[in-house]
């Protein structure tokens, strides 16, 4: 069975070394020095080890079961989330005046690294319910705050999403569910809505939905969507639960993955909702999480890999197979541990290469959002809408991706359940396709992002590459093996950007590149992450660190992804100037 | 649910337009005339769409159970096989002496294909059985032929393949299986073997078990290896059937996939055995079967791919979501379908022009082997041996990528056991697993097959592929599309083998760049494929070819590989180049 361990001395790494987060200028920074992270992040790391990681197979094997209208989740995940609700892991960020603790979104991001790597299904229950929070908290009334969020901040009540419909997923213009006004001022919803994570349990005393659903008279299409609070319990003035609401569990899905969550098909039959934000304005409700969403759907990306590579790794050294070719490695033993093999560290290092700097690049953008919701910094804001679907694209391909080359390296015990290595693969799956399709990630980043406020946010990405060149072109220790190829990679970025900009005229020169242009720009990225990494390890080397080993694996690490993976965005610049008419070339009967 | 459909058209294209089988002097080629293999193909197909197919998600729910000792398989397997066997699909290329009927390789692999897109957890019952077959085909006594090749031939009986222990699978000289030899010349074979695939089954009389174990006393490692014959039920010499052998199910593996195949712990306890072939020279026995049977695992892959496209096209052309970005192209309905967007475009164009190149590169490996085992020549057999691991690992690789691709277009619904996507994937998966691990390939390809007769195989297809750009410089319509990008490829196949020529004194550098290398090598093959291809269509065209809408989706299919996945040969090349520094930079326990 898989084990897991959190890999505190690089969350400590990125936090301190390269983003260097007690001396930012963000309010609440300041209290983020290296104690106090090591402490939290020691804390969530033994919870994620013994408490999560151990249900993981549990979740996958048992699923969740509707019994008579309510679902049932697996064996042990009552106690677990009592646990993680009494710890107050599912409050790091929220507000104090809600119960909370106020820490920075960047802490939230990094305590949830482990959490989900442990147990991304169970995880899941806690990461809906802070996304209904941060919904509520941007756009609900006093009064639904009061009422919702100290409750939504412990888990005592969980939240869910609900957007997709059976006939509609990406284009929710095409939406069903109705929400017709009532004279209180309260409006029953009816409709069903399919694909809702957590959608019903037993671990939770409420649940809160939120709904998009259509006022009837309002606008057509996607401008005439509002959002609701649907509480499966009717929570009433005082607080108290009242009656059953108007909002059933149709049926538990079947899925490749993440058995451990209930992805309910939900049926609304008048239930009671209240209007949150404007009516008509409920897409604009949902955007305003959407950066925080996507990039936690990034990091589930990374953290199943991850958690992949740790088992990977073990079984590397422990399995016997083979003798080096260089000559006998262990010779008492009948045969050589799998890590001698150059094929095996190749996939290791693709991994472990693509795991630190995905981190990096999650909690800097996690950063990012500190910065432009604590200082209202429009840069900031600017930049990481630029890189969440590139957080969130990238990110889940090549998490998935590892993690199956994880499972590779386990032989033909990789592809038997019991040994855990399916689930990580299959449970990273989802990550690619839920909170928007990884190509509608691309669509987005080409179609939209590129062009906000006149290119000016990936033009600042650029010259903030430049300005780290610069800075650093007289250290020999980062020149050719980083600087260098970062040079080369951000020069195919900006080609391709040029490329996209020449053919305005026809728009699916850039459409049928788009895909290409969030791995490339994912890879440029995660170079500049490991610039900034190395840069930080050479300098603690300098300052005499005494972790030699951790700085200058590290630097080994980093060497690679810049001589093997970062090569790639001149692949995808090549395929990118090939344009639209190798793409669009068919008839749609001639597939 | 998903549905399946056999590319008749396409079979004809590359057995008649691409490969001219029966203008080929090879002994049986001349009667596989166009009506000829038009009425069998069609015949396999309909086979495959109507009674296949309808069992492959039956497989999956159900599995297979292990009832007192006895498998049980999922609901109408059984019948499903009798259909197969009284069809005579088992027996396509068998000898007519042994109930076959004779045909060349390359039509087994044509029928295979369709079968296994249809249902590949079904189709390994006869697989492994046609592997048994050639086994004892190769190497058997005539008294061992006689016995058993008509009832395998026929699938009366079926076969499996016994290499697997517990603590090894790749190195098999660690294997502890032990056989007796007794008095009567029969030994006893004693042991437990792993991950057998249709180890036990309700649809045959009997199950003849080839199982590699060690005679005691015997050379040490691999080159003390046999190869036996254990039946399930001892075979009289009246060919009736007598005692149960030694041999139980232990259990039947979870697995992630094929789940309608048994995939069983076969114990052997003092099990009667007859050895096949010399003593000690089991693995060379096992050798003469790897070339097909790797084949067929190639097939595989890419007939997943196959099947799942299919479907993906389907739903792409159903699915009304968004619109044209260039204009709504279904202006009186509430939304465009999916296949009006280019990044749909983009991935079903990966996916048709990867399946389509993987079928002309697999008929043509098909081809080679009959070339080789029916007039010996020994180029064709040494080119075939160096595709072998490359149809195996590329085509698996890409097979798995591009089910998942497929699944991808289903958005949520791929997620969701119940639309049959889901299934492609972890049915792809396995293959690149099993029959040697992709890595294991990667090493066969590089560590061996590069270098076998001084390198001369690897001359020799680079010399071909000369041969055909010169041979076609002067036709427009290939030139730049299709001859300048080839040209480019195989210059870059041809550095890499430089530099693991240049790099003898540490086998590590070309270790290193062996998965890389074996990609390299599969989009060369791929792109010398489409050349050809891309030649016989323009060839159809100037005769005059009535179905011009067909060859000229084929030319532009071939332009987009071309065009779009040919050019990832320079990111191998650059990978190769890095050497070993990077990979194997590190201490195992830095990992």
């Amino acid at each position: 069975m898989p084990s897991y361990t959190a890999p505190l001395k690089d969350y400590q790494f990125v936090l301190h070394d390269v983003l260097r987060v007690s001396e930012q200028d963000i309010p609440g920074y300041a209290d983020l020095d290296r104690d106090f992270t090591a402490a939290v992040l020691e804390e969530v790391g033994k919870l994620s080890s013994n408490v999560l990681q151990p249900l993981n197979a549990v979740g996958d094997t048992e699923g969740c079961r509707l019994e008579n209208g309510v679902v049932r989740t697996p064996t042990g995940f009552k106690a677990a989330f009592d646990q993680v609700r009494d710890g107050g892991w599912t409050a790091l960020d929220a507000a104090e005046q809600y119960g909370g603790q106020g820490l920075p979104y960047v802490m939230h991001t990094a305590a949830n690294e482990p959490m989900v790597s442990a147990n991304m299904a169970f995880n899941m229950y806690q990461g809906l319910t802070h996304g209904a929070y941060s919904a509520i908290l941007a756009h609900g009334t006093q009064a639904q705050k009061d009422m919702f969020l100290p409750k939504l901040a412990s888990c005592e009540w969980t939240g869910t999403m609900n957007l997709t419909e059976p006939h509609c997923g990406t284009d929710l213009g095409l939406m069903r569910t109705k929400a017709v006004p009532q004279d209180d001022g309260s409006y029953k919803v009816t409709g069903q809505k399919i694909f809702i994570s957590a959608g019903d349990h037993d671990m939770a005393e409420n649940i809160i939905h939120l709904v998009l659903a259509k006022i009837p008279g309002g606008p057509e299409g996607i401008k005439g969507v509002s959002l609701f609070i649907v509480p499966k319990f009717i929570v009433k003035d005082d607080g108290s639960l009242g009656d059953r609401n108007g909002v059933t569990v149709g049926k538990i899905e079947e899925k490749m993955g993440i058995h451990g969550n209930s992805t309910c098909v939900m049926n609304y039959d008048e239930a009671t909702g209240y209007l949150i934000g404007e009516a008509h304005k409920g897409m604009r409700a949902m955007f305003v999480m959407m950066n925080e969403a996507r990039l936690g759907v990034g990091l589930q990306g990374y953290a199943q890999s991850v958690a992949a590579y740790q088992n990977a790794v073990d079984y590397a050294n422990d399995r016997l197979q083979g003798r080096a070719v260089t000559g006998a490695q262990n010779p008492d033993g009948p045969a050589d541990p799998l890590i001698v093999h150059p094929d095996i560290r190749r996939t290791l290092m693709d991994q472990k290469s693509f795991n630190e700097g995905a981190r990096a690049f999650t909690f800097w953008g996690a950063s990012l959002i500190d910065r432009a919701h604590k200082t209202g910094d429009a840069a900031a804001e600017g930049l990481v809408s630029l890189m969440t679907p590139v957080i969130k694209g990238f990110l889940t391909d090549k998490g998935f991706e590892y993690a199956v080359a994880a499972q590779q390296v386990y032989g033909g015990h990789g592809y038997i359940e019991e040994w855990g290595m399916s689930q990580f693969a299959r449970d990273a799956r989802i990550a690619m396709i839920y909170e928007g399709a990884n190509g509608v990630q691309a669509l987005d980043l080409v179609g939209r992002k590129l062009a906000v406020d006149g290119g000016k946010h990936l033009m600042g990405f650029f010259e903030m590459i430049k300005g780290f060149i610069k800075e650093n072109e007289g250290n020999a220790a980062l020149k050719s093996d980083f600087l260098d190829p970062l040079k080369a990679a951000s020069k195919d970025m900006q080609a391709a950007a040029m490329y996209f900009m020449g053919s305005m005229k026809n728009p699916n020169n850039a459409l049928s590149g788009s895909y290409d242009f969030m791995h490339l720009m994912g890879h440029v990225c995660l170079g500049y992450m490991w610039a900034r990494s190395a840069a930080a390890a050479v300098q603690a080397l300098e300052d005499g660190a005494s972790d030699t080993a951790f700085y200058e694996t590290k630097l080994a690490t980093g060497r690679y992804y810049m001589a093997r993976q970062l090569p790639a965005t001149s692949l995808h610049l090549a395929r990118i100037n090939t344009g639209a008419q190798p793409v669009m070339a068919l008839e749609a009967a001639s597939f």
